[in-house]
């Protein structure tokens, strides 16, 4: 069977049964399709009641088109987005930025996953200059990609440098819920009131089938949203279904009851990684992502148990993500795997 | 209730109990995200059974996706592609494929949604102009955007006409099924064995919750296609449930009863429409679409009790959709308030 | 000698004696580059004698550059163009506007290469639909592409339609001397008095030896130019030699008298081919090109003393241009040709 | 007078008179445009006596589109392209790579402009990971931005490791000549027989009035270069006079002559300023550019006198350029001035 349990990936994990319900619920009838549904107008107001009455929202398919359609609200061609070296929107996205955006990203190094305002600044005395993509955004991902998550404070504090300069201020929220369990805040707190412009609210890997949020905290920037996204190639036909799914993720704590548990799983992964002679934890755990050296000599072997993968081959560092399916059974059965193969 | 059944779309309708079972199947455990995955494999197979073993396919969420994603493959942006003035790739993805493709779309008119060698040909003195963009692929639609059907003749006359200029054959299958239900073949039939190179076949229409898949019968043409479809935004990470639906779907026949279905309700639809006075049918019903004139005056209080678009102003000209879920109740219903409505 | 004088395009003129002696006159010495020079400030002062001291006005190198170019500055990618099918922007530019802007152009077939308001209209429903590209610009060629001029009241009406409809109205002169030469009006009038936003003015054909220029009569619409002119990879560094070019141009009336005498040549040869029976002049002569069709026997032997293009298979409706340096001389040589090859 | 000398760039030379004269005397009669014409033809035999029969070569107007639209012949959008921070593709084309090409830029840092095999090969390991951007071109400038000179065996080992990974070679040879009169070689020594794809060949810097060129080493990669160019908007009209630039600039070695004057007068400038106490030099002064530490409170009464660009801020380092018409005068005066300011 291939249905391994592990840590590779919270992308790996199943569906809520909530969810799963949610979408059998909706299947009933008729529906106009492309979000002209009562389903899609009860998803909206379900997310109004965390972010406010007057946000713009769409659904679309997958975090990388959240990201880089949301940018895309915010920016033209000439235009650049200060990001990290590490994040998704640099790494993962094959591109996607550059090629759908045709603006430059700027790269900024990081450790930790974190953007710094003293790193932005030296980056701002270009404007005017007609040579250089002008900066326009500033994108941070919350949690990071290094399983770090921003103080509140320091999402205030980049947002107010973008601002003050003119620019956007962007979040890759592909885990906000696990933001927000991390910092025991509402959803609105880390993202509207620290000064977020855009929001790109994940669903995928908390539980949902597929679905993925971008939620605008100021609707003059959203006005032509719905062409982006259709010409993105991101307009679901059969809208209710997604809708459906994001109606039950925000209705009873369900994304925060899943995080708040994924989250957990990772602590008690680290605590027992930390007991292990031979294991570094190389960042702060606060969200759900575990990054640990692993001898070079052990990493084979334990992967043919629980499969996970190397992050940096220097260390080497490997990323376990926990998810909110993960049980202690899984976290116990890794941690005796692991034990058992470094002959700890 | 908004669940008001009618004959507006084809994307209206729901999911197939099946592929609601499908995707409940497949939720247990883990699963390596992005297609690496059991399900995947299977649904992959399942594609080769129908089209042969040197097939490539790739899971993508929208048809406009499925299309301009396909025809990427096969382009550069100083080609053009060659399509009709009705094609869902000229008017119904706004401009997906000049923005992504950055390539110009050569429009030829067209009132039953086909296209005509006799059309193409004098656009073809082109080739090794600096100052035109070259043809390079051929794009139709089948069934057609207007409900008809091309013949397997159409299509291979169609396809040896782009193969002798050097140019690609793709071909827009979002409601494929229907034209092989159309025509008593399978779908290999009308696809590769009549020389199509790329096909868009759409499963979200007749009865999946969503999914599309590019079908590529020459694995040349795809080499690349994994970081296309990663850059275009369409990688899903939770895949399985994409391929499950998949799986299901052209499984027992699912595709093709699902097909047939609509296809004979549309049929039945159209016999009972020319039966009222008043009432045109200007398109032969081959597939699962009927184009009506109905009178002016009555549009609107019909559309109160059936939704339906006016597709041409003139006339009007109005599309009556059936879907794998239509039922004679809903056609009797349907023409029972037409008749009252026009006092017939 | 390759050098042979003929009338297949006013680009295969040469330069006149004054824009030569400007370059020279601007070769001492050391100038900062990209435009922050004195020749720039000057040339840009002509352009305000012309149009207006509020204008805004760029130099770049070709035509295909200005006309793309300048619609980025009035576009983003969900809009759509509409233009003629026998355009410039649709026809010779292999497709650079739908790759560099991302847009739709959205094609109206025209005879005598005009635009009409009864044509643009049927197609602004689609105001708000996201399915389609939205409707953001007009582009008219003046003269057109056919040689003929709109009327003032022409372009008064088309840029009334399209300021109704939030679009913007631009104009394509890569000819308009020769359209201002015709009119018997200044540059002004027919441009910016008449309604248009942005406008491409030609050089090259006229007499320069390489230069467009695009000229903004608003200023918010051009604020972000300079960005879009480097990133569009027309921004010269050795600036004052485009400069001084233009400099020359609109001084002394040589924009003017080059156009007058272009247009004059174009009178004599038509006057002298309508009495070439067999010939048929097919479009109005109203700037420097005259549309005539030509027996198709002739065509190959007549080309051979002097080149030209067939614009139009069927007829064939040969395109012969003058230009600033075409001598009556020229005029009488291309007749007795005619003549003597037509036997007539 | 606003002619002010100085080392601010060599953009802001003038034009050697052979160049006018080239200008001048292809400036008879009336030529085929777009390039079918006699002067065009000789000036790429110039470029085949250089270079090797087998060539392809096209001209263009700005750097910024030779090196973009000569990487858009290598690349497709999911491809990346490696470069230094510093090179002028990554610096100073305001996002044209990305924005034309769609494609990301992988950035290496480099004090010197160079790039180094050590550094790339880390990140090509992604290699087959749909996720990431594939390497698919190695770009480096030469001489480097920073004024330093690759060997020959620099660029055959970057070359080799490029080939070895199925990637292409780019040189941005703005300063080709420059380079050339460096290292005591032709042409073709340091780009071709080196292991170069395609060439960027600057003219404008080294005494042409405007002109670029794109030199493909393998025919099989610009067998669509045509339509690239045009669709790019690089096609001039008036060819013939940038063709007759090119034929003047690669005759009786004035490429070279010119070269060999602005690096000598950078070895003087270099030996000038180290002799004055609180300047540093902080690059080897290898071809026309030479960066070196000035005292900040003197640098703005410098620049009233002679003007030049601060480089890097820290230092601050400023870039000092030669050029061709670059002379001895200028360079005494330049240092008398420094050492009156700096009082030394």
């Amino acid at each position: 069977m291939n249905h391994k349990r592990g840590f590779a990936s919270d992308n790996n994990s199943g569906i809520h049964n909530k969810i799963i319900e949610a979408i059998q619920k909706a299947n009933e009838g008729h529906c106009i399709a492309y979000g002209d549904d009562q389903f899609t107008e009860t998803a909206v107001d379900r997310f109004k009641e965390h972010f406010g009455d007057d946000i713009d929202v769409y659904f679309l398919f997958t975090g990388t088109a959240s990201n880089v359609l949301g940018l895309k609200a915010l920016t033209r061609s000439f235009h650049s987005i200060i990001c990290t070296e590490v994040s998704h929107l640099n790494v993962d996205e094959c591109g996607a930025p550059e090629n759908f955006l045709g603006t430059k990203l700027v790269i900024i190094s990081s450790k930790d996953g974190k953007l710094r305002r003293s790193q932005i600044e030296p980056l701002l005395d270009v404007f005017g200059n007609e040579h250089r993509a002008q900066p326009k955004a500033i994108s941070i991902t919350q949690p990071t990609e290094m399983g770090t998550v921003y103080s509140i404070e320091e999402i205030k504090d980049l947002a107010r440098l973008a601002h003050k300069n003119g620019m956007w201020f962007h979040m890759d929220g592909a885990r906000i819920a696990n933001a927000a369990a991390s910092l025991g805040t509402d959803l609105k707190t880390i993202t509207r009131d620290a000064g977020v412009d855009v929001l790109s609210l994940g669903g995928t890997k908390n539980g949902m089938m597929v679905g993925e949020a971008v939620v605008f905290f100021d609707k003059k920037i959203s006005k032509d949203f719905k062409y982006i996204r259709k010409q993105g190639m991101q307009l679901g036909s059969k809208m209710r279904y997604l809708s459906a799914q994001f109606e039950a993720y925000l209705s009873d704590n369900l994304w925060l009851n899943n995080a708040k548990h994924a989250n957990s799983m990772a602590k008690l992964l680290a605590s027992e990684l930390e007991k292990i002679a031979g294991i570094t934890i190389t960042q702060k755990v606060e969200a759900n992502g575990v990054f640990a050296i692993i001898p070079q000599e052990h990493v084979k072997a334990i992967q043919k148990e629980y499969f996970f993968y190397v992050w940096i081959k220097e260390g080497p560092v490997v990323r376990l993500m926990t998810s909110w399916d993960t049980t202690e059974d899984d976290v116990i059965g890794f941690i005796k795997t692991l034990k058992k193969i470094m002959k700890n």
